[in-house]
């Protein structure tokens, strides 16, 4: 595919649909639903200023842009409920047409493929680390807001446990932070032990 | 000021306010006013996808941080309407006292002052480029909401070739995009000639 920028321009109003699609989080103040644009541009800012904290040098430019394209694919895949495991089961199959389909829209796009594959696997440094602020966001709004997300799922402990797993190793720096926030839900009961 | 992760959280929890600040432009579908975080965040992925335009290389690291961060004095300055002009009198003492407060709650923030201020003096390349960006969004929500803001505020022509000036010189290549978005709007009523 050739430079296109009327094609450019065609992908930028149709990645606007990311303002609609809501998630299970609420903003931190309580007042909605946060929608994935937010989101990602939340975990944006969680890459610029926690940056310093990583285990290993990262590089930031490809951590903001995986940060601000991870939930792309949802615009025509939707969002799957991180505690939702009929969702999961056909997850990857609804995400990879998703990105077929909208990466293909515009010559400048093609590169989020590749990028979104590496976050959604987890397995560099790079994606370690962003894969990690995806998990303490919602952490956070759900300790902030009365567990929300958790009550509303029956969480258990062990559910996050395995949620936040991956903190471990690509931010262990918040490890404590992450793990204050899942005794205080616990010590509250909007985690069930 | 050390370092100190607590802090970078503080922070992190503070901006979440970004995702209530609405704009008076809406979303491209014309469901609701969007909010700074939605906003910010699709000026990123515009850096992202119109960077190969850009008239002379940037430096795309900082154009995404640029546009992450330069609305985030609206926290405690609120959002100042792009026509109004009573609003924009005291909207750079307003701006400039909530950087102050809000770059100094973490050490990772610092540095935004400066980027903010680049930003906001759109002299250099990269901030030209992403000026630019935050001038066409809003144009292309008015192009597909039947002129939205510029029916609201009785806006002109003139009005608006002097908010678009700006991309002449930071995007050139997308000066023919936004002259027929204009002369559309124009002829469909909603710019007055």
């Amino acid at each position: 595919m050739e430079r296109n920028i009327e094609k450019a321009f065609a992908f930028l109003i149709e990645i606007d649909k990311m303002k609609t699609i809501l998630r299970r989080s609420l903003t931190y103040d309580g007042s909605k639903r946060e929608d994935d644009a937010e989101h990602s541009w939340h975990l944006a800012m969680m890459a610029m200023i926690l940056e310093p904290y990583a285990p290993t040098p990262v590089d930031i430019t490809r951590v903001l842009k995986m940060t601000l394209i991870h939930d792309l694919v949802e615009i025509y895949a939707g969002d799957t409920f991180a505690f939702d495991v009929k969702g999961h089961e056909d997850k990857l199959a609804r995400e990879t047409a998703a990105a077929e389909k909208l990466f293909s829209l515009c010559e400048e796009a093609r590169p989020f493929r590749e990028l979104w594959e590496e976050f959604d696997a987890a397995e560099t440094p790079d994606a370690k680390f962003a894969a990690s602020l995806d998990r303490i966001q919602p952490l956070i709004s759900n300790h902030l807001n009365h567990g929300h997300t958790w009550v509303q799922g029956g969480v258990t402990r062990a559910q996050i446990d395995a949620r936040v797993a991956p903190i471990r190793e690509g931010l262990p720096a918040a490890w404590d932070y992450v793990q204050s926030i899942i005794e205080d839900g616990v010590k509250d009961g909007f985690i069930k032990p």
